[in-house]
């Protein structure tokens, strides 16, 4: 089986995180959204019913666990989940904090204005309050 | 326990197609994209962390077995899978067939325009389509 390649433009506009079972974890460079993606190890899987029965439930038990740590990373009002590939055919799941009145409210972040850089260090201490709170 | 209720609105904007064994599964009333919605049969959960990892289990597999039903009627070149729920609190999970080139292509179907009408069968035989090939 031929290593995990993680798509170029995932690889481009997100920042590497950690690795859980079956997935990599990663933190979009977005500073208008705490925005977690999660991208199988698997190569040349597009879809949720590409994996197998096993994987699928990798997968929600590790998009539920990045979704709670986000939370009490941030303290978000509402986490939004969400595998689109419209764009990046790679099997991708975005798993995004999102506070009433944020730059995109009450509607999707997908698609939504232009990325804002983090200030220095911010993006640093954002990844470590996420993986104190996957530690936990 | 309460009997499960149906968010008001998600009973308003989206017709019934059955019943699987944790989520009822209703098809908005959207002309624009064909569009599933899953919502798991229990009250006071809006978060996929709010279920349990075996409800959670169930959801990924009903939703995947959505997904592939709704790719087989519709011939539909992506499927798009979220749970947003920043409108409507109770947990449901979209399941759409998106088509390169569709009203939203390759944008999120949440927040983009305004839905359009069914013609007159045209849902009822969409939701036989969906349930014969549920039924596969």
């Amino acid at each position: 089986m031929p290593a995990f390649e993680l798509d170029p433009r995932l690889a481009r506009d997100a920042l590497p995180l950690g690795a859980l079972n079956l997935c990599v974890l990663l933190l979009m460079k977005d500073a208008r959204f705490p925005w977690l993606i999660l991208v199988p190890q698997r190569n040349n899987v597009s879809e949720l019913h590409d994996l197998g029965a096993v994987e699928r439930a990798m997968l929600i038990e590790e998009t539920a666990r990045a979704a709670i740590a986000l939370k009490t990373a941030t303290g978000a009002d509402k986490i939004n989940v969400g595998a689109l590939g419209n764009i990046v055919r790679q099997l991708h799941v975005h798993v995004v904090a999102r506070f009433e009145g944020d730059a995109a409210w009450p509607g999707p972040v997908w698609g939504s204005g232009s990325p804002a850089d983090y200030a220095d260090g911010a993006a640093e201490a954002l990844i470590a309050g996420i993986r104190n709170a996957l530690g936990n």
